[in-house]
C-alpha cells in the first residue's frame, strides 16, 4: 500500500492534519458537486475543523496527559485516538477526552469511531488467529504502527444499506445491499457494496470496513473485514445534508450558531474496489463477525457517554448563560431546570465511566468496557438529551425561533430596532442574547441536532439494540435464584 | 378607518386571501431585505399558504361544518376563524378544526391566535363596560362585525419584549420596553413599543394589540387595547428565522420537507403609531389587564391540543409510512413506540376536548373553555411532542440526518448509487423514502420544528406560567378537608 | 328468581343497604374462615362501608342531581349507578359522580364495574337480538327494572383464571380456567369456573357473569353471560388480602390511615352453579363476546378517569395538608411538585371528560364514550398515579415509614416523646401530622394502594391491552395519507 | 466506657451477633410495649437477621474478599463493614458488598450508615485536629479499634427532629428540636434531643451522634458529635411501624413475602444523656458541620447505588420468575419490560460505581467518592424505583393484591379452589405462583418497600438535597465559558 503523502511522526498538528487532508484525492461529493478539497468548503469546512481539534488538543501541553498515550507497540507517545487500550486507566481516560472534545467543539468530532473499532479488529484479529491458525493479527498490526506512527484517521466503516430488513444479507434480491466479496484473486479480494452514516468519512485517511451483524454459513463473503486509503479507486463518498446546513454558505455566517465546528456523515461507496491482502483482515469467518460487532458496539456505546456529555456541557452552559442575560437565572424553576439538565448529563457520564471502571482484559490484553453498564450508558444516551434539550429551550424562550438574524443588527432599517429591543436586562446588548440562542438553536435545531439528538438516538446501534443486549448481559437466572430463595421456594 | 381593499363578502377563498395580502402595505422585512409581497417571497409564502388554507378549507362542502359558523352579530356565515363561541359544541368545534388544520398543514397555520384573542376581548370589554360605564364593547363589535364580514385575519399582538424581568413596565430603563401610551391626542392616542413573536403577523390584515401581563396602578399608561391595519405607518415587521428557512430558496426545494407549508413569527415594532379612538379597546383600565390575559391565554392553551395534535398526526403518518418503507412495521418495538406516540398524541387531545366540554358561558354571552383544564392540556403539550418526535427519529432511523439531497438522486455521478442503495424494501423506491424522512426531519428539526417543539413549548404561555395557573386554579383547600375527613381530623 | 329481602324502592339508604349485606347468605370466606356478615367483620366493614357511601350520597339533597337519574325504562328517579347513560351529559356526569366518590372514600368503591357491565350488556343484547332473532334484550330489560327498582348492585364478574395463556378457553387441559357451560338442561345451564379480582363481589346483591376475551366457534361453551343472586348455591367467594389489611383488627384501629372506607376483592368460584333461562343474556353468541369486552373495557377505562381521579385529590389534599405541618409549604420544590401532582391528576381527569364528550349513541340507544380517548385515559392511569404517590411521598418525608403507632402518643413510658418531637411546626400538636401521615401511607403503600397503584394499572384490562386497542382505533391510514401529500407522494 | 459483653475477635458470626444484641440492655419500644430481646420479638426479629447477614457473609470464603479488608489501624482482617476505605478499589468494593447485601435480603441490612458515618467522622476529626489543635482524631481512632476489633454495628444518629423548620436550631421555641449540649461537666456532657428514621439503631452496639445541617455561630451547642453505647441511661429507642409489619404476627407467617429479613428504623430519644470526653469528637466547631454532612451524605448517597440496586435484581428476578410461572415470559411488552426494569436498575448503579471509580484521598488518607456523582445517583435512587415497581407490579398482574392468603391454599373448604384455579401453567403449581406474588407486594407495598421506595427517596437525604448540591458542585462557569468560546462572546 502506498503510504500518506505526510512526513511519518507520531503527532500531527492540526494544520498538518487539514493539509493532509487537501492532499487526499478522495471522490466526495456535496450536493450532487465534487469538491476539490473538505476542508475549504463551506459546508464541510467545520467538520474538518472539528477534526483537526483532536490534533490541535494534542498539541497543548496541559492536555497531553489525556490526548496521547505510549504505544504498546512502538513506546512511542501517540494520540490517544490511535491508542490500544491496556487498563482500566486507558478507558477512564478515553471517556473524558471524548468530554472535553465535547466541549471544546459541540459535536461529532468523528475520530471516537474509529477509535473504537480498531480496539475491536485488534481484539477480534488475536482470536481468530487463536483459532484458526489465520494471520490477520499480524497483518492489523502493521496497519496500527502505520496509523500511529502517522497519526492518522481509519473511518470505520460498518452500518450497510441492508435492503430489506425482514432478509439475511445472502437472501437480499440485490446481493449489494450488504457489502460483500465480489471475487477473490491472487493478492487479493474485490468488494461490492456501500456503507451508510460513515462519520467523518471524509475527513479521514482511511478507512476500515467490517460487517454490520452477526452472519451465518451462507453469509461468508459478507464476512470481511479490511482497511483501505480512503482515495482508493472505486470508493465514492456522498456527503448527508443537515438541519440549518446551508446557513454556513451565507455570506457572514453569523447564524451558524456554532461558529467552527460540526459532525458529518457520508454515504460510502465501494464499486468493484481491489483489497490486497495483506490489509485483510476477516476474509470468510463468519462466526466471529457477531462478536466484532458486540465489542466494537460495546467500546462505542461507552463513549456516548463521553462526547454527548461534554455537548451536554456547552449546552448547559449556554442556558446558564441565556438566563443570566434575560434576568431569570435566580427564578426558582429556571434553577431547577439547570439541575435537571446538570444531572441528566451526568448520568449518562456516569454510565460510561462505570463501564470503563469495570472494564477487563481481552485476550489479546486490550482492555474493553464492561458491555452490560455500555450499553446501559448508550441507551440514556438515546433518551435523555432530548430532555435536556426541552428545558434549554423552555429556559432560552421563544425568541429562539422568532428572532431575526444577527446580522439585521447592522441593518439600517431595522437595526435600532432590534438593538434596541432585544437588548434583555444584559449589559453586553442584545449581541449577547442573539448569539448564546444561535448556539442553543445549533444543538436543539440545526446541525448540531444531527449529532446531540438523532445520532444519539442511532449512533452505535439503535435503542432496541441496546434493549437486546442489556437483557442478554443481565443475569436474569441468578435474579430469579435469589427471589426464590427469599420467599421460600426451592 | 380606511377597509381593506377586498369586496365585502362573508368567506373570502384561499386566492382571494393571497391577493389581499399582495395589496397590504405594510413593512416587512426578511433578513434586511423589505420584500414586496410575503406571498411570493419563498421564504415566507409557505407561511401565507398555512394561512390561505383557513379559507381554502371552509370553501369545500364537506368541511363546512366544521370551518364555518353563523355569526351571532350579523347571523351571516362566516369563517369559524372569526366566530365568538357561543356554545360548548363551539369550543369543542373550534378544537377540531384546528387539528384538521394541523393536519392539513404540518405546521403553524397562524389564524387561531386571532380567533382565541378576539374571544376574549370581546368578554373582557363587555365586563369593562359594566363596571365603568365605557364604550369598549360596542366599538369591538363594530370591528368584529367588519373581521367577520370581510373575513380579515387580526395578528393577536401580546408579547412584549420586557426588558428586565424583575421589574415592572413602568420600573424599566427604557419605558419602551413594554408597549404603552406615549400621547393622548383628541381623537386618539400614540403609542410605542415592539411585540414580540407575532403568529402569522406579516399575513394579517390587521393587528390587535393588548397587554401581557397584570399590571398596577403605576403602569397605567400600558394598559391598553386596540387594533389597527397592518399596514399602518410607524408599524414594521421584521422576520424571525428557523432552523433551515433558506432550503426555500434552493432551486428545486425537494429538501423543503413539507412541500407546500410552514409557519412564521416576526417582531413587530410600534414606532409611535396613533390609534384612533374607535380602535381602542381599553385605555388605563390596568385592574382588568391580568384577567385579559387570563383570558386569552386558557383559550389558547386549550387551541393547543388541537392543532399540535394535528400536527402530531402527520408525524404520526410519516413514522407508520417510513416503518412501512424501511419493513420494520412489523417489528413489535416499532409497534409498541408507534402506539405510545399516539398514546401522547390523543392525551393532548383529551386535554382541549374536556376543557372545551367543560366550558362556561361569561356574562357577555361568549363561552370560555375551562381554565384548569386548559392549562393542564398546554402543559403536556410542552412536553409530549419532544418524546413524540424522540420516537419518530428513533423509528426514522439514522438515514433521517445522513442521506444526501433528494436531488442527488438525479445527479449523472451519483444519482445511481443513491437509487441503489437507499432503496430499502420499498417497491416505490428511494424517492418515497428520502421524502418521508424529509417530512421527519422537517417536522422535528427543521421549519416545522419551530413550531411543532419550540413554540409548543413557549406558545400561550411557557410552562411555569401553566404551572403557576394549575396551582391557583385548583382546590387545594377543598382537597384537604376530604383527607382531614377519612383520616379523623376535625 | 327469588327477589331480594328489600323492599321494593327506588333509591336504598346507606343503612338499608348495610341491613340487605346482612341478610345475603352467600359464602365469604376471609383467611379461611367463613364469615356471617361482611358488613361486621373488622376486615370487610370498610369495603361494605365505600359501597353504602354510594347510597348515602344519593341520599343527600345537594349530590341528587349527580347521583341519581331519571330511568329511561321506569321513569323513575333511581340511583345513578343502575341507569344506562342515554346523553353524553349523562356520559360526562358518570365521571363526576365517580370523582366525587373518590373524594369521599379515597378508595375503590366498587359499583361502577356493575354500572359499566350493565351498559354494555344492555346494548350487546339488543344487538344480539337485532342480528340473530334471540330475546335476549327482553329479559336483560327485566333484569334491569328489578336491579333499578330495588337499587341493587350486580357485581360484574369478568376475569377468569386463564391456566396457560398461550391457550384459547378450549385448548386448557382443565377446561374450567375459564367458565363454561357444563350442560344444558331444560329452564336453564349448569356452569362451572372461577372469576378473579371481582371487586366488591363480596357486597353486591346479584352476580353478572360475561367472558373475559374474544372467542371463537371452538369455544362456543364459553360464551356465556348471566346473572344470578350472590347467594345462589355453588357460589363461594374467597377474600384477596391485601396490603396492612390486618391494622383493621387492632383494637384502636388509628393506624389504620383511612378510617372509615376500604375496597376489596374476591375470587368467585363457580362450582355447577345453576342458571335459569329467563336469567341468560348469552348462551353460545361468540362471535359477539369480543366486543362485549371491548364495549364494557371502554366505559370502565373512562370511569377510572373519575375514581382514581378523586382519590388523587385526597392524596393531593393530604399532601399540601402535610406540608403545611411540617412547615415546607411555601418551599418553591413543594409548590412545584404540588402542581405537578395536580397537573397529573388532572390529566387523568380530561382523559374521561374528553371520552365522555366525545361519546356516542349506539342502536340500543344507550350512549358509550369514545373508545380512542378511553382507552388512553387508562393507559395515563396505570402510569401518573405512581408519580403522583413518589411526589407524595417526597413531600411527607421519611416519617412516612419511620414514626410510631398513633396509639404510642397515649402511652405512659414514650408517649410524651412522640408528642414533644414529632410536632413539628404545628399548633395542633403531633396528632394531625401523624393522622395526616397514616393516610398518605394508606394509599401509597396500604390498603388504599391496592386500589391507586395496582388496581389502576390492572383495573379494567392491562396497559397492553390500551397499547393494542390504542392502535386499533387510530386512523393509522389517514394519517398516513396526511404524511403522503405533505411530501408529495401520490 | 464499657465494653461490651462480646470476646475480642476480629470477626463475628451471625450467632454471635445475635447473642451480642441479646446482651445489650437497651430500652426498645415496639408499638408501646418495652421488648426484652429484639432479635426474637417476630416484629422486629428479620431486621435483626439482616444486620446478621453482614456477619455472616463475612464468614463465607467466598465472600470474604469482598466483605473483608485489611484494617489501615491494626493490620488485622476485619469486616468491611467497619473499614476506612483508603483506595478506589476499597469504595467500589463497598458498592458490591452492597449490592450483594441487598441480593442476599431484599431490605435494608441496616450497616451501611454507620459505615459511611466513621468514615466521614474519621476524616473530619482529622482535619478539625489539624485546624484546631484538638484531640478528636486520637479519640476516634481509638473508638475505631473498638469497633473493628469487636466487629460492632455503630449506628449513626443524624437526623433531628427539627421543629419548625423555617427556623435555625437555636431559634426554635423548643430548643431541644435539634440535640444539643444542655451544660459541660468536668470528663463530659450532658445531651437532649431526639433523632429520627435511625435505620437499624435496635440491632447496633453502639450509637455515634452527628449534627444533621450547616451551623452558624448561634447554633454552637449543636455542633456535637460523639460515641455512646446503644445501652447508655437515657437513650429510648421507639420502633417504626411499617405496612404490614404485623404479618409477621401471624401464626404461620407465610404471607410475610420476605421470609427471613425486614429493615427497621426507630426514633432515638437522648434525655439528658452523659457523654464522657474520650467519646466526644466534636464540640462547638460549627463550621465544620456542613462539611461533615456533606461527607458523609455524598459517601452514602453513593451506597444507595449499590443496596438498592441488589433489591432491584431480586425485584426484577421475582418478576422474570412470576412471568415464568403465568405463562407470560414471551410476550413481547414483557421482555421489553424486564429490559426496562434491568436498564433503569444498572443506571442506578451505574451511578455509585462512577462515585466510587473518580473516588478521591482526602488529608486523613481516607477516601471519599466523587460528590456530583454520588449525587447524581442518589437523585436517580429517588426515581427509578417507583418505575421498576411500576414495571414488576405489571408484570405480575392483579393477582398481586386480590389474592387471598398462601395459608387458605390447606384451607379445608376453599383450599381445593385455590389449588384449582390460581395454578396458572406452572409444573409447581399455586403455591410457587403466590409466594412470588407475596414477595412482589413485600417488595412494592408491603414492610420491603419502606425501605425500596420511601427509604429511596428520603435516606441519605431528599431529592431536594442532591438537586442543590448537583447545582453547587457542577462547574457552570466553566461550562459557560466553552459556550462562550463557541458563539464568538469575548
Amino acid at each position: 500500500m502506498r503510504s500518506r503523502g505526510v512526513s511519518i511522526m507520531s503527532l500531527m498538528t492540526g494544520d498538518q492534519f487539514l493539509t493532509s487532508l487537501k492532499e487526499l484525492d478522495h471522490r466526495v461529493f456535496i450536493q450532487g458537486e465534487k469538491i476539490p478539497n473538505v476542508a475549504e468548503h463551506p459546508i464541510s469546512k467545520p467538520p474538518a475543523m472539528a477534526m483537526a481539534e483532536t490534533y490541535c488538543q494534542a498539541e497543548q501541553e496541559d492536555q497531553k496527559p489525556l490526548f496521547t498515550a505510549t504505544s504498546h507497540l512502538t513506546g512511542d507517545t501517540i494520540n490517544r485516538f490511535t491508542h490500544i487500550q491496556h487498563s482500566v486507566e486507558d478507558l477512564v481516560k478515553k471517556i473524558l477526552m471524548l468530554r472535553k472534545m465535547g466541549r471544546e467543539t459541540a459535536c461529532c468530532f468523528q475520530r471516537c469511531a474509529s477509535l473504537d473499532c480498531i480496539n475491536a479488529v485488534y481484539t477480534i484479529t488475536h482470536e481468530l488467529d487463536q483459532a484458526h491458525a489465520t494471520a490477520y493479527h499480524g497483518r492489523f498490526v502493521d496497519f496500527l504502527k502505520y496509523i500511529q506512527s502517522n497519526d492518522l484517521v481509519p473511518a470505520a466503516c460498518m452500518t450497510d444499506t441492508k435492503g430489506d430488513r425482514s432478509l439475511s444479507p445472502s437472501q437480499q434480491t440485490d446481493k449489494d445491499q450488504y457489502l460483500h466479496i465480489v471475487e477473490e484473486n491472487k493478492g487479493g479480494i474485490l468488494v461490492r457494496g456501500a456503507k451508510l452514516h460513515i462519520t467523518g468519512a471524509v475527513n479521514s485517511h482511511e478507512l476500515i470496513v467490517v460487517p454490520t451483524r452477526a452472519l451465518s454459513a451462507e453469509d461468508k463473503d459478507y464476512a470481511v473485514a479490511f482497511a483501505i486509503p480512503a482515495d482508493t479507486r472505486g470508493v465514492t463518498f456522498i456527503y448527508g445534508r443537515q438541519p440549518s446546513d446551508t446557513r454556513r454558505l451565507e455570506q457572514r455566517q453569523t447564524d451558524v450558531g456554532n461558529l467552527f465546528y460540526g459532525g458529518c456523515e457520508a454515504m460510502v461507496v465501494f464499486d468493484d474496489v481491489i483489497v490486497p491482502d495483506e490489509r485483510i483482515f476477516m476474509k470468510g469467518e463468519y462466526p466471529v463477525a457477531g462478536r466484532l460487532v458486540e465489542l466494537f458496539a460495546a467500546n462505542h456505546r461507552a463513549s456516548y457517554g463521553g462526547c454527548k456529555v461534554g455537548v451536554g456541557d456547552v449546552l448547559i452552559g449556554a442556558t446558564a448563560a441565556i438566563a443570566d442575560v434575560q434576568g431569570t437565572a435566580s427564578a426558582s424553576h429556571v434553577k431547577d431546570k439547570i439541575a435537571e439538565m446538570i444531572h441528566l448529563n451526568e448520568t449518562l457520564h456516569a454510565g460510561a465511566l462505570a463501564s470503563a471502571g469495570r472494564g477487563y482484559r481481552t485476550a489479546s490484553g486490550a482492555y474493553a468496557v464492561d458491555p452490560l453498564l455500555a450499553n446501559v450508558c448508550k441507551l440514556n444516551v438515546t433518551r435523555f438529551p432530548f430532555e435536556i434539550s426541552r428545558l434549554a429551550q423552555d429556559i432560552a424562550g421563544g425568541l429562539l425561533v422568532t428572532m431575526p438574524s444577527i446580522e439585521d443588527r447592522d441593518n439600517p432599517q431595522v437595526g435600532a430596532y432590534i438593538r434596541k429591543y432585544l437588548t434583555g436586562n444584559s449589559d453586553a446588548g442584545s449581541e449577547k442574547r442573539m448569539r448564546l440562542l444561535r448556539l442553543i438553536e445549533n444543538i436543539t435545531l440545526g446541525t448540531g441536532a444531527v449529532s446531540y439528538l438523532t445520532e444519539s438516538i442511532h449512533g452505535a446501534g439503535s435503542p432496541q439494540a441496546q434493549k437486546i443486549m442489556i437483557t442478554r448481559l443481565a443475569q436474569l437466572e441468578s435474579a430469579k435464584s435469589y427471589a426464590f430463595k427469599l420467599c421460600g421456594i426451592h
